[in-house]
């Protein structure tokens, strides 16, 4: 037998009908397949928020909030005071905060990893948001993050972000990639009325025709440098280290996934350590999923970014984990198989 | 402001736009109502198995497995080595098991609690399942157990079971109470193929005749003698009793959702006190939900029993309660609000 065929033996011969812990039991294999054992296991788990500040910000055009709030939530997580916060210290996973390109100077607060590439990107409504050198480095310092946490023992990561204004990014990211309509791609969101809606889709159907996003020649990379932000060009690299690792990846919400998207443009293996953690109720992500035939964990209607699916979605990818390292079968327990 | 009031001014200023946590927020609001508090705590988490066995199993017409694995997965439960052993051990949950009527003797095994009705319930293909005593002593052990768990300090109950041959139960009664047709309401149960899926419709349309099911003046009582089961009755008084204690309810599956149909008949205020689980891969589970207008947390297709699904359930009410007693505020936290 092979490993797959192993796996799905052991998991098969458990005390339960075939196929009755529905999802687990898919993930339970996964799991096996990435770390190549009959026996995976989940070390140090760790959510990694991925923080930076996007130009389009500050036209007010496409979010209701102003941009501080992205170094505002920073040190909220540094101060335990968000949701990730909670729900990382309900569950022991780590949470480490990268600093990808905010728009505040945090060298006084050492908790936050620098990576910073800039202080922003520019208002791609106008000019490219980064230069190449601005979308290479930050690719690379995603790389260099990952390997830290290798380095550490951890072999599990979730995948969060921070940004004001970071889902028009994902957006366009995602109509760029999918080929879906733009208007079909834009969301509400953290906070967007009925009006608001209407100009963030004019807004980002300008930048759409602006920056020729419907060609899709465009490179991964020119995608980043025209339209990304620094967090997310961060999280492309580390998506890409992360698989190289052969960590399991846990990936969030909206902004997660299109930076995920980004990152199957260069490598489409990424996806096979990859664990959807849910469906958000961003408007634009369950059709993300259905693109990549994901089949995620959670429907909470969550739409908060920052890891915070990922991290509610870790235990259940324990209990997969656990199911198949700890209950008996039938043979074990004695029970009658039909 | 009235707790509701309060609850919600509460959960829209923590730092994340409002909304943005999905069903958490509407669990923390639910327990804040439930326990008439702004700070709502989940107290020695319990799954209670309810198990019994059904004359229907003897037949072979229902189910592919022998009744005696009713039994034999109550040892396994006692010895740690099912899935819902797993799953309570991760989560640190309470893991009671009642026996409401195996047909099997567990005096010498005392980690079973014994609130045994009967050695199994009479075949309802040709006589009713019990008598009124019956079922209304099983409805007294319901409550019996409760009162035990809420003296002993607990404040929210899993509802979990453990009984070959429950699902066609369970169809029935959502048949006779809901009006679904008998054939919408029948699903594979735990392994069941093509061929023994007509057999099991054609024999529970028979006993949908034989017992005039279609006539709602049905009491509830009278249900549970005609087509109960006795860990079904068990759990009516359980769910009743749990609501008066003014406890948090975690349904689980198909049959615990039957079983609260029932319950509901009763007392329609039960409903308040109820958290859905899950959404389970058996068919009719998801009209059942439908029609109590439940919103259950997961989807991840289970169709095992056990109490699988609340003991998954509970860490993310935990997140809710968590997130709404944690939680930075926008002033606390001093992050600009729109």
């Amino acid at each position: 037998m092979n490993l797959q065929q192993q796996l799905e033996h052991v998991i098969n011969n458990k005390t339960k009908p075939i196929g009755s812990l529905g999802l687990l039991e898919d993930i339970a294999l996964q799991m096996g397949i990435i770390q190549q054992t009959i026996t995976p296991k989940i070390v140090k788990p760790t959510i990694v928020v991925f923080a930076a500040d996007h130009g389009i910000a500050t036209t007010g055009l496409v979010n209701p909030y102003p941009q501080a709030v992205t170094a505002q939530m920073v040190l909220n997580f540094v101060n335990g005071g968000a949701a990730i916060n909670v729900f990382t210290k309900q569950h022991t996973i780590g949470l480490v905060v990268v600093d990808a390109g905010v728009n505040f100077d945090f060298t006084n607060t050492k908790q936050v990893v620098d990576l910073k590439v800039g202080y922003g990107t520019k208002n791609y409504l106008t000019e490219p948001a980064m230069s190449d050198t601005e979308a290479l480095q930050a690719i690379e310092n995603g790389k260099i993050i990952i390997n830290q946490l290798a380095a550490e023992g951890c072999n599990t990561i979730g995948f969060g972000e921070m940004g004001i204004s970071n889902t028009s990014s994902a957006s366009l990211i995602m109509s760029a990639i999918t080929g879906s309509k733009i208007e079909d791609c834009i969301g509400r969101g953290t906070g967007v009325n009925d009006a608001q809606l209407q100009t963030k889709i004019d807004t980002l159907t300008k930048v759409f025709a602006l920056h020729n996003l419907g060609d899709f020649s465009n490179l991964p990379v020119q995608l980043l440098t025209k339209i990304g932000g620094f967090e997310i060009a961060t999280m492309v690299g580390a998506y890409l280290q992360a698989a190289q690792q052969k960590m399991v990846i846990v990936v969030d919400g909206f902004i997660a996934t299109a930076a995920l998207l980004i990152a199957q443009q260069t490598n489409t293996a990424v996806i096979n350590n990859c664990i959807f953690a849910h469906t958000s109720g961003e408007q634009g992500h369950e059709k993300m999923l259905a693109y990549l035939q994901a089949k995620p964990l959670l429907q909470l209607g969550l739409r908060l970014g920052e890891g915070t699916g990922a991290a509610l979605a870790i235990p259940i990818i324990q209990s997969a984990v656990l199911f198949l390292n700890e209950m008996a079968s039938f043979e074990s327990a004695g029970v009658s198989n039909k």
